[in-house]
This record gives C-alpha cells, structure tokens and sequence, in this order.
C-alpha cells in the first residue's frame, strides 16, 4: 500500500485501473478481454445482487434460467435483433477435444462439429422467447414476469474491467402483457427501480430517460435508460429498460387468446443492468486515496485497529473492541478487528482507505485511560476523538450521514457539470474544457445525431423524461426544437 | 391436473418426467441437454444455494468469479485431469457472425477464427489456478478459500432433467493450503457440510464415503462423496469434496514462502454440489401425487383453499383466511391465499399436491360456524379438523413434523434397502429384485471392480468413512478383504 493512485487529475482513466486492481475488485485474465472478479469486488456485487432481487420479487417479478447457448437460427428471427447482436458473438462449432495422433496436446476433434452452430447469448430474448410461446396459451398466463442472473458474451476489442468486457454478470428481465399500455407501464416502473436502487443504494444520481433511435436496444420500440456522469464528465448508461412493442411475439408466434377467445399477440418488455454498474459505483465516489463505498452497499461498514506496543496494551485494548464489536453487530453493523500482528496501523489505514470502508475506529494506549476512541470517515476524511459509551449510535447515524453525504456531493457534482449550449462550438467548448453533460436542441433526425457526434464525439445520452419543453433551434441544423436533450461524452 | 401421475412403481424413470414438467419445476429446451429451470423449480434451487453460501460464508470460504472460458493450452496443464474433461466439452472457434452474401441469413464469419480454441467450463480447476499463481505467495496469502457459484457445460449425449445435462448449475469450491493436513481437513470439512445440508435441509439422508480409483476426479488424489438412494432403488452422487494433493500446484506452478522463506508447492481441495440435487430432493420424497417438499426448502409452506359459494361466503372466509396467514407470516411462514374465482377447490387441491406444499388448509362454511378449518400434509396426506384460535402455533409445529418425518422416512427407506451380498449371484439377485445398496467384500483393485460392474451393472458407490472392519473375501477374485464397500447401481 506503500505505493498510492495516479491522480484523477492527471490521468483518470489509469487511477481507475489502478484503483481496481489495488483495492482487490477485479483483474484482467489472460482470456480476452474475461474478467476475473475478486472476492472484495463480489462483495460488493452480491449486496447490489440482493437488492435487487429483492425488489424485482417485490413487484411480483420470478427467477428462472434459461440455456447459455442460442442456436444460431434463433437469432435471426428478429431482423434488428440479428443486426445488433450477430456481430459481437462467441460461437460453439465442436462438442469434443481429442488427442492430437503426434502427441503434441489435445486438438479440437473434426468429427464432433455442430449440425447448427451455437452462440454464447449475448442477451437472452430469443431463446426466452421461444419458451414463452409455449407458456403463453391464455390471458390468464399473464402478465408473465421473468427475470434471470446471468453471465453473458459480447466479443469486445477495447475491454474495461467492469465498464467493458467480453464476458460479464447482469439480470436480465423479460415480461409479457396483454396490452401495450401494461407493458410500457412495467417498463417504467422497472426504470423507476433502477434508478432508486442507484440514488438510495450507489448513491449515484441518474438521469431517466428515452434512448434516441440511434442508441435503441436491437429489437425495441422504445429504449429507457438511466445516465448517470463520471467524476472525469463523462457519461455512463447505467441501465436500460426497453419496450419491445410486438416484436418478438411476433417474431416468435406468441399469440394469448383472450376472455373472449379471440387471438392477440402480446405485449413485451426486457430490461437489465450488470456488473458495469460497478465502473459506476467506482467512479462515481472515489478519490485519489482509493475506494469510497455507500454504507448501503459496503461488505465492511467499520474497521478497528489497535495501536499498541506489547501485549499486555493489545489485549486491554481487545476486550474494549470486541465489546464494540458486538454491540455494533447487534445493529446489524458489518465490523472487521484487525489485530493482524504482522502488520503496522498506518498500512491498516491506508488499506481501508483503499478498500473503502465508510468508518475507521483506532483506538490507542491513551484512550484506554480517558475511555475514547478516534473515528475517521472515509468520505470527508475527517477524523473525530470519541466516546466509548454510546459509540454503537454514533456510528449507526454516522453511516447514514455518509450515505447521504455521498449522494449530496455526487449530485452536486452534476449539477456543477451540466450546461447549456446553443451552438456547435460552444458544445466543444464545454465538453473539451469542463466535461459534463450539455443541453442541447436537437431536430430529431438520426442524421444530425451522427453528424453531431462526428463533430464532438458526444452522443446524445437521453431525452429527459418530464424535461421541461423550451422551444429553439437544433445546433446543427437551425430547425425548430421542442425541448433540449442531454448531449455527453460517454464510456 | 386432472390427469395425474404415471405410478412410480409402473415406470419410476416416465414418472420422474412427468413429475417435473407437471410440478412446473423445468423443461428441455431446444439446445441439445440443456435445461429450462422454471420459476418454481428455480425458487427451491435458491433456497437450497442461500442455504449453502450461508454454510460456506460461515466457515470462512469467499465468493468471486472466474472466466466461462478456458484456453485450450490450459486443460493439457494436469494430465489426468485433461483425460477426464477433453472428451465432453463445448468448443468456441469463432467470434463473429455475419450476413450470408445470398441473403439466406447469419454465418459464421470465416475470417473471425480464435488462434487458440476456448473451451467452455466444464469444471474451474484450471482457471483457478491459473489466478492463484498469482494471488499466493507467502504463508500469509494462506488459506485461501474461494468459491463461485456459476453454470458449467459438460456435453452429454443421453440427458434427463436436473440429473444429467449438458449445462447445469453449480457451486465450485477451490482452496490452497500450507499443508497436506490441512487440506485435508478441509476437504473433510465441506464433506460435513454438504452431508448437514443433505439431511437437515433436503431431509435426504446420505451416506459419507471415499470414491474408488476408478471414480475419482481427474486430477484429485481422494475423492470424498455423499452418495443417497432413490426410490427406485439407485444410487445418486450428490455431492464431491476432492483432496488434490499437490497436483494443480505443480501443473501451474504455485507456491509459497513459508515463515523462513523457504519455498513449497501449496496443498488444495475442491468440491461441488449442482442442480443434480434437485433431482436427488425429488426422487426422495415424491409420490405419485406429484412433488414432495420438506418445509426447509419450500418455496410455499401453506397453501390456504376457500370453499364457497356466492361471494359473500367468501369474504367472510377471506377475512378470516388473512388473518391466519398474517399470523403465520409473522412467524416467517411463507403463506398463498388461492381465492382465485376461476378455479374450483378440487383443481387447487390436486395442483398444491402436484407441487409439494407441505401443508393445505382448508376453510369452508362450515367451519364459518364451528370456528374450525381443515388442515391437510402433504407427506402423509393426513386431515384433520382444528380449531382456527391458535392455529400459528400448530402450523408452525406440524411443518417441523414434517421435516422430521421425511427424513425419518427416507433414512428407514435407506435401512430396508441395504443389503449384504457375499457373491457376485447374490449381488443381481439383490439388484434385479430389490435394487439398494449392497454391502460386498471387495479385493481394492481397479479391474476387479471393473468386472463386477461388467456383470452386475453396479459400480462402487463409495467405501463408508468408518465403516466398520470385517474380514472376508472379495466376492469376485476371492482375494482377503478388509472391510465391504458399498455397492449400487446408480443415476
């Protein structure tokens, strides 16, 4: 822990490498672009998992699994689908290694080819879709409201652990409906978990929003996301929510028949977030001594460390500890005490301020004469000489303090970074010297999009859900605009 | 549900097919052996895996994730363990698809071939180790006890549902120890408490025991087991704990330094369990009503029926009915209130029983008088009429009865179905009129158990930890024997 972060300043992208591997979340492995996801990190990614889940079963939403492989016709079913998906996919070709006959190793065996090449999912639709035409028979099957864990595969030249890789972990949801408005209701009220889930829980502010046609999931009628802006300015979709219309069912024959027998084809949404969320999480709150995690998702909430010399100082000191320890936990309090010999109390600081733990608690020979202990916060580094008695409250209202605090100051950040520009220039402008998100006109067109992305390598990141209606002139084309929507730069 | 069950006793293997589709618990998707694990039979996985990370979580053991895929080059690394994983495995050769130049849709692009094959997991072993190089150096990085849960592909040319398919899911247990003894008692560890797990939470008792040679994992040293009984008579492997010795150490180069520096090849287990018990918890309790539960992994533990006519019968009953199953939720029972009007008590009736529900109440008019209800178990199909004052508590009661009586039930299963044989005739006689498990003297060698199962169809189940010492004879060379091993044939 000797050596520290790159500073954000200097070089963001290299100190959330770095951050990464040095607070144990996660490392590259030597399989392209494939993640390995460290214990610390999965941590963090169960507490977020559970949360979740919790709320998807909530709102009536049941787990199943469906099979990692698609056979290959299956993807072409949906014309978009095909489109968007075919080109970034693993695909299965043999089913068995043999011997090689010079005895130089195992070689794939000619003789076990596919008939019908599978591919890895890279998204689950249409193999999902093929299973609800048979669960699907009469209204009374829905609305059907699915959800699954997964691991997925989209091929990825340029990977980043968490933000960008080829194999990663998400929920994916798929639900049925017997009209367009209850499917586009759930669409939103799944856009609506996603986004407490990432202001309570990330404590990350996030814009909801609609998709521009340009940046609408392979297959969907309407595209809902939640954005959410980087420390560095730059944008990150945080999750999607998508309103597929008939697509699939018609794609996939799946037809309901309803109280009066008649034939319709339903209604459909599919949504999900993944272990990018992490990226977020990450760069949404740390600084340049490492990690700062929300207590809400933290797998520590508060570390001990003693300060002592000799035994006879460690042990008095471990009965005060262990008695906070345990009066913590009773709250349900996460505590680690680390009486690790072999390590020194300053690299025990700096390794759970790397590691993000929201609390610290030192406690040293002379707290054990006047009865205090030394508190510091992670989020505003402030450090605070206590009393024993009563500490399990303080610390209990503390974390929420900090969960709070990082939320304010996140959302602070966005409102810093969120400007307005009427013109091509003055967008460069902004986004080569502030970053953040800018506000624009825009004429609707797929067109001016691309042509606007050309010019500033922004993309439109969504257009706000209830923003206010200001009429004007798109920066691009000069035709008349209803509303501005939210140009960035983005992971 | 009106038609029901084939009987187990007619077609054991048609009624088991039945059985899962009916009880909704998974179908046979497209993609050849693999599975559809459905939102009921999905629900009774998750509380067996919360179960189990509890476990693991309890005893030290950390949660992270590795790659889907695995490098060729990887799997040659331990010999043995190459033999016994190449055969079976799906092969990635190809990343990416595209447009068919006659239109006739996606192919695989022949210009997106991997230079080195990936394979998809069949087990982790290699990747693991792969990082652990990494992760151990000194004594310090010592226990190291990781475990994932995730999906894993063993290709499988004859597939049944939950018991063998080509994907399936599972935990994967891999830890690295400082000495052989301590990977021992690890090993032996896991084995406890996948045995726990097996008789408290599936109320399936099992039999704790050390693998032949001949069915040893490829690249272990000792393969510990759980193995149960069915019944029909065969065995199932539920579970495997393996010491590996220093084999993946050696193959991928990881040691550590010890207290003086010096530098030792680490010592490892692994271990799983997977989906397959799903078909273990089914085949130990169902009858040929359908799906019998044990109230600890239930994903509903009371099912409540009104029976009545005209609605203002059932409001009176509802009214009652949700203060029972408010009463019982306080308790942490998991309660379904079916007042759906479109089905009749009888169809209700026959689907609880198809699915498992431990206990059935039922409320009708007449115990709108008396003040009384039905309550029905699903184990022993018993009724009863109660009064509703108090009726928390007895439920509460009645489903650790329940609990009890499965695996009272199962275990005396076990004691009528094990038998001695002390030769080969006896043996079939046994298996072909019986089935069980039988107890023979066996001479220890590989071919020997190689013959008997040439001429019995049963293989060696395990040789029991502690199993008693008896002297005798191998029933097939006549060679001495130490003690008998447990003989069976098997799923």
């Amino acid at each position: 822990m000797a050596k520290g972060l790159t500073n954000r300043d200097k070089d963001f992208s290299l100190w959330y490498n770095e951050l990464v591997a040095k607070a144990d979340l996660a490392e590259h492995s030597e399989v392209r672009g494939c993640m390995i996801i460290k214990p610390y990190g999965f941590a963090i990614w169960e507490n977020m998992k559970a949360e979740l889940d919790k709320q998807f079963k909530k709102t009536g939403h049941q787990n199943a699994y469906f099979p990692l492989f698609i056979p290959k016709s299956y993807l072409s079913k949906e014309a978009s689908h095909v489109e968007g998906f075919a080109k970034e996919c693993a695909v299965v070709t043999h089913y068995r290694l043999k011997n090689a006959e010079d005895g130089s190793g195992v070689i794939v065996d000619p003789e076990a080819k596919l008939e019908e090449e599978l591919i890895i999912r890279p998204t689950s639709e249409t193999i999902i879709w093929n299973s609800f035409k048979k669960w699907i028979h009469s209204y009374r099957d829905l609305p059907l409201l699915i959800n699954q864990w997964a691991n997925v595969v989209r091929w990825e030249m340029r990977t980043r652990l968490f933000l960008r890789t080829s194999e990663f972990l998400w929920q994916e949801g798929h639900t049925a409906h017997q009209t367009k408005q209850e499917a586009i209701i759930e669409t939103e009220k799944i856009l609506d978990i996603y986004s407490d889930f990432a202001e309570n829980f990330m404590a990350m502010p996030v814009i909801k929003g609609l998709k521009s046609e340009n940046e609408r999931f392979a297959g969907a009628d309407e595209t809902y996301c939640i954005e959410a802006l980087m420390q560095d300015g730059k944008a990150l979709q945080a999750g999607t929510s998508h309103f597929l219309g008939q697509n699939f069912a018609k794609a996939f024959d799946v037809k309901y028949s309803d109280a009066d027998g008649k034939q319709e084809y339903v209604w459909a949404s599919s949504w999900g977030v993944s272990t990018r969320l992490m990226g977020g999480l990450i760069m949404t709150h740390s600084d340049d001594l490492g990690l700062v995690l929300p207590p809400k998702l933290a797998p520590i909430h508060v570390a001990i460390v003693p300060i002592y010399k000799g035994l006879d100082q460690l042990n008095k000191i471990s009965n005060i500890a262990k008695k906070i320890k345990a009066d913590l936990e009773d709250k349900g309090i996460l505590v680690v005490f680390d009486d690790d010999d072999k390590r020194k109390p300053g690299w025990k600081f700096a390794q759970y301020e790397m590691k993000g733990v929201p609390i610290r608690i030192a406690i040293g020979p002379r707290d054990l004469e006047n009865g205090t202990l030394e508190i510091a916060r992670r989020d505003t580094l402030e450090k605070e000489i206590l009393q024993q008695v009563g500490i399990a409250n303080k610390v209990e209202h503390l974390l929420s303090a900090i969960q709070e605090n990082l939320f304010q100051k996140a959302k602070d950040f966005v409102d810093n970074n969120t400007h307005i520009a009427n013109s091509i220039e003055q967008m460069n402008d902004i986004l080569d010297n502030k970053g953040g998100y800018v506000l624009a006109h825009w004429d609707g067109t797929k067109q001016t999009e691309e042509k606007i992305k050309d010019k500033t390598k922004a993309t439109i990141r969504c257009i706000e859900l209830n923003s206010k209606k200001e009429k004007g002139f798109c920066i691009l084309s000069n035709k008349p605009s209803n509303q501005r929507v939210i140009f960035a730069r983005a992971y």
